[in-house]
């Protein structure tokens, strides 16, 4: 029930054979969808020709049966689903982006964000470039192309231009010949790939995709990685890996990815349950049932009921036709936009103590929406416990956590937050235990902080990304 | 999972004040949106004036906000789901239906299937009618209207109306200054109505309808009660109550219904965990985790695992972005169409032996293709448990379980649908256990003849209803 | 630049052979736009089985090539372009209608207006008939219907029910096996057919929409004729021919009718041209040019030219790109609504002496604004001349010049109407020169009661036709 | 009737008050609509934010209200309209274009067509530019920015860019404070500005676009000359003034240019008069009547009536009401295409020997057909006149005359071209004759290269400038 949103999916195809293949990139950014819903697009490489189509909305919305017809088949595409800020610049910022240059085409889709693309779009505006997107993929391919006149290659380009492009990026790159992914050097966000039976390479943002291409999972792409596809088959190059610790969002495992992805080695449900775990650990309560917030609560909430033996029960009926178009009531229709489209189920609540597991509390609001639901529905108590710590810092690395002002850990002691939510008992994930949700191969590094102010880079420069964006009268 | 579809759901307001009411019917359309998703209708009165809105969709696309703001105000208005054939007749036979006759206008909203339309259309017919549409409705409507002519108020003649009509219905009726609401007197199919702190009345095919808009369940309309709102508030008349034993559909508490309802004193929740807790006594077996397929399966899984004290597990991901518009792979796309939709939670049934619930079987296709998924995800054994008996029987009251040719429980032995689905074992829903399904409250009666054969009214002759559809040379 | 409008187009095709017949409709309907822009629908016959499709909306943007690809294929088809009152009824109200009764199937399209519709509706609702829309359509689908069950046949039916129906109609019906044309027997409203090469019959309002669709005429249907078109070729009935005297609407020759067309052996364009001639035998002028308001005022311009020995010009382009939903200009927008959609030719008019021709005005204000235009751009003098006499009565025939509020020349005196228009002369067609519009054919009788008052029917008792459009607090 | 397709059209404003100026883009691009009907955009500045809208369609389509509404208010905004090549990268190429760069934002309408833009975009490509369009207008974007970085202003930057930019040009550029409105030094196509009356300023591609908005025209942009438009009023830079010879393309007053429109000084409604009166002087007959093809043929064909004394009449209808997504008719379909859009009126034709005048011939398919309607409506002769002398050469400037292959002069005599056409004598305009067009204002150059091979410029390389958009293994 995070209202947290990720900044975008990946996802890519390399055949040996040409075919309708803008309806494979269509059914993986399905599977990615969870990952960003303001925009979607596609592009197909047919022999060298790179077309596309990218719009505003859903891919179930944008990619109609007629837009798919339209696209042209070929051996090569990738796609992208995108959570953009609002706003009339939105179709120009979706993706994959398009560029033309001195050595052919080249298609680009990124997920995640720099932490010095001002200081890079400065430099390159200084030469002459212009920009017709904010997005920092922009700001990508004009390194790559720089690199690429002196270049052998489109990889060694790539590799070249890592060395300047400081941040989060998991990057799909399709060059007229090539399909190539990159993964930044700390690994911020997933990437992984796969092969279908007839050879087919899937490149994704999380292997759920993979799966429902079919494809069997190969492997994470490193931190720091390059993996080229091109028709001398899997090449690696390993120049950036290993150069820096790993910093895997952890929050990729306790809300945004999907449960049935698994991430660098560690499935998503199974951080979920372990999550869950801790909380019934640290915060034991006497309770009758078990509840979690769908869709993001459930796997935590049966990890607490693992671990406590309180039964695990359904809570609640999340309204599954609400779509990306639902008109929200205004206070005129004098309806509740959380009952819409979440239910209470009464027999499972009625005349019980229940513990209430969520993923996470942002502004406290929805929370407490829910929570009223719950006693109304006669919960005699409510004990909520919140599978992530409380957020304290904004996020630079790709997701919209950046709003100090928003957040209601930053402004609340946990005693008051539990007042304002209306629970009787109120249990935040410890950030010393989260570890623990990688399970055995806990070694491996992540990144924490939005909770605990650790950045694993140096932090940007608060700079004005957005100076088009803002009225001369305001500047 | 049951690929079943139910007819139709029915919603009406009546408000003391003059407002944006369709809103109000918006909303609670949506939390019936289960029960029909192929049109959608609402019908406002404006002081007399009925005018509406009605087209081929779901609710999220039918009413979009310029729809919705082109609507009258008006203190009452009745909506309508509804599943029907293909074809170009749909945007006809959509609902409400509203009529112009000798003493005003009436907009009628219907749920269910009567038995003997045919002789009822016939006799019309020869009486010099003409019908626009090959559904039910028109002809409750030309009996009520003819009944009006003599009547004193709209309630005499629809109570008159119903001696005519018989089978399965679930009306709501709106007059120039009224809104009732009918059922049948063995009550096929669901009927409430509930009250807001304002003093709205909501009348809804199912509780969770009257959730949605924060109203208070008042009670089930009887079977064969007719209640009207009105202003000088609700009336009921029973001439039609307690001359038939009662014949609620016990498919609404397996699949039709949402669990968060209650249908007539009874949790559908609540319900299927029983069925969950009865299969887990008959059919038992060793295993490491229950699974059940989303959605429909999840709370009788529940029950199994509570019965049975094996662990509940999520063991699907359902993909919640796939809409109506859904392009579902051609065999040229080559992608698997279940697994684009659910994917297996890998965690949860790597190397387990697997207990699968899910309502129901139809055709057994997909399910066999479930079962797959898992045994593909690393599951040791797979166990089904199905919470409905075998369908033997088309149903002539509101399913569409009518072609006996596609029910693969009418070809097969059980052991041979356990082949056919590649289960270690297969367990259905014992018929003479269905009664415990509704609880304490098991004396009531229901019908169960799509399993038993039994039909709770003599089976309407097989006539050729749509006559009108077939063309000339086929006759 | 007349704002009136006529009620409807009818258009119907019966061929030997099966195809994707609606498609012949679709361009029929086209060439019969002018006719009706608020509307549209088509109704194919598939041997026997009749389905449709209608919406709001001119053709272009209802029929799609989706929704032409899912029409049925058939040997017959109707269709129906319509302008109707605005609201929420529009789309109820749109043709043809299509009735099941005891027979068979029915699709009917309808173009004029009854002036007895109030009695039959009565009558018909005390005998227990509903109504699904306020048109007069849907009332002759009953009478024929009640006459049906006795009638030998649909053309039997018929002919009995116009017996009963008074007024104006251009009737197309189509049952299972038989396309029907149907005119009344003052023949108020155009109706005529044609064969195609392939022997393929085409009945359409005007004779432009056999052009369209390379059907040959054959001939105007007679007022009072019925004509059956089946496999056993074209029958005729003529027990209603000859009983009145004929009453086409003059002003269909005036403005309604496309130039192109023929209307009971006189040439749209001719009349038109005739028209101008009188008007400059009438009021002569000294000028420099003679222009004509596009694209109705345009023939008689070239009439007036002719006659008067003035050279004709161009005074005015007319944007063409501007569609249905062209965005008019609010008040805050500052900009002029005339002047976007019709731009002066300055090097016509600057310094000139302009005669404006326009076919007739109806509230003034655009005539006004069209003469300031023409001042601002160099106008010396403008005369101008009208083609039709003042409106001075509604139309009880299928028009909608039905309000004398509006109709400018009701309350003033044609010196005011100089004055207003801010013309240097203005005359308008003399009433008895009307016959001349008819050229050698002026023995033939017409309707001109909008003009005259002399109405050729009784005039119908002012009835509340509309009473369920009315709120109840405003009865 | 010429299917010849002008490349674009351009609008901008520069109000003084900040209000929602899309509106008014939006009336004048109505009325450039016929310069290109492809795609169109429009971007607003709101002090200092550059935003926009663009997508394929024509105005009508692309800017509905809603769309309208999201734009955001300001005082300054462009538009344009385009016509381009068909296929998947038309999205990207609608223009207006934005780009950010080292000073700020920058908005581009063009319409032209470089000469030597792939010699420039090769130079840019080798500094390590990305293009994400094919058009020029990044092309020139680029140089622009490239000389902003050293230059003073805006304003200086366009005027060393423009040392650099060879062929045919007309601009208009937003920056975050100023209009500024630049033609090429030899004016290949049209651009003016206006004034409202609230002191506002216009620049269009066409007078007609100022008189839509209710603006008085001011004057032509002169050849080579930038006018800007921002708070200290309006300035000019004339530094390429009067270097090079005019060459105003001669077919903007033959067909592409609306009548109404007023070119460097000459209306283009008596230019086509002028050149009517040409082919009655070149090619007198004896003839009944005078009529010209809808649209672009009427003005020529009164002149031709002036000219020789025979009766201009009206020939034929064009069906108003066929928009962009008419669906012509397919073999399957049986129906004519012309005759659908264009009907005869008979009344005109029958047993006269006619005089058919048209702008142009391109390939002869649809003027043949043409004559066979008038033929087949009883014309006893038809003389073609056609206003434009043939086409033998490609245009570089802008205009799709760009395959010699189909143009039917280029491989025809005219005696086979009047044989294919079935006329009884064909006349084209005399090359010569064209001067005369300009009236009094003859002295003026203008662009003839297409009937007579004398270009302007020197002639492009032919270069392959879509590199992008061919199949490697095409290449």
């Amino acid at each position: 029930m995070s209202g947290l949103r990720e900044e975008c999916g990946v996802f890519g195809v390399y055949s040996k054979e040409r075919y309708a293949i803008a309806r494979t990139v269509y059914y993986g950014l399905f599977s990615l969808q969870h990952r960003g819903q303001e925009s979607c697009g596609i592009v197909v490489n047919d022999d060298g020709v790179l077309s596309g189509y990218k719009d505003i909305g859903i891919v179930n919305d944008v990619f109609t049966n007629e837009v798919l017809d339209r696209q042209s088949d070929g051996k090569m595409a990738i796609g992208h689903v995108r959570y953009g800020t609002t706003g009339t610049s939105d179709r120009l910022n979706a993706q994959p982006i398009m560029v033309n240059h001195i050595k052919g085409s080249m298609a680009l889709a990124h997920n995640g964000n720099l932490i010095n693309s001002h200081e890079l779009r400065s430099e390159l505006e200084l030469q002459g470039s212009i920009f017709q997107t904010t997005s920092d993929t922009e700001v990508i391919a004009y390194l790559i192309t720089k690199e690429r006149i002196k270049a052998n290659s489109i990889e060694d380009a790539i590799n070249f231009a890592m060395h300047r492009i400081k941040g989060a990026y998991s990057l799909v790159i399709m060059s007229p010949t090539k399909l190539i992914a990159a993964r930044d050097e700390q690994g911020f966000r997933p990437l992984c790939y796969g092969i279908k039976e007839d050879g087919t390479y899937i490149v994704a943002s999380e292997s759920c995709a993979l799966d429902s291409v079919s494809a069997k999972f190969v492997r994470d792409i490193e931190p720091g990685e390059i993996v080229v596809f091109d028709s001398e088959g899997v090449r690696t190059i390993r120049d950036h890996c290993n150069k820096k610790e790993k910093a895997l969002c952890i929050f990729e495992y306790i809300y945004f990815a999907r449960p049935d992805s698994v991430l660098d080695g560690v499935s998503v449900h199974a951080a979920r349950v372990r999550a869950g775990r801790c909380l019934a650990q640290d915060y034991p309560v006497e309770a009758d049932v078990v509840v979690g917030v769908p869709d993001s609560g459930l796997d935590a909430a049966i990890g607490y009921s693992m671990e406590s033996g309180i039964p695990y029960g359904i809570g609640f009926i999340k309204n599954k036709y609400i779509g990306r178009t639902f008109i929200a009531p205004s206070q005129k229709a004098r309806e509740d936009r959380v009952r819409i489209k979440l239910n209470v189920v009464k027999e499972t609540i009625k005349g019980k103590r229940v513990i209430l597991v969520d993923d996470s509390i942002v502004r406290g609001t929805t929370c407490a929406r829910i929570v009223s639901l719950l006693k109304e529905a006669g919960a005699k108590e409510v004990h909520m416990r919140v599978s992530a710590p409380p957020f304290l810092n904004p996020c630079y690395y790709g997701t919209d956590i950046d709003s100090r002002e928003n957040l209601i850990a930053v402004n609340h002691e946990i005693e008051e937050i539990r007042e304002m939510t209306d629970v009787e008992s109120l249990g935040y994930m410890k950030i010393d235990r989260l570890p623990e949700l990688l399970g055995d191969k806990k070694v491996m590094g992540f990144c924490n902080a939005c909770f605990s102010g650790n950045y694993p880079t140096k932090t940007p420069v608060k700079v004005d990304k957005y100076k088009f964006e803002k009225r001369i009268s305001e500047r």
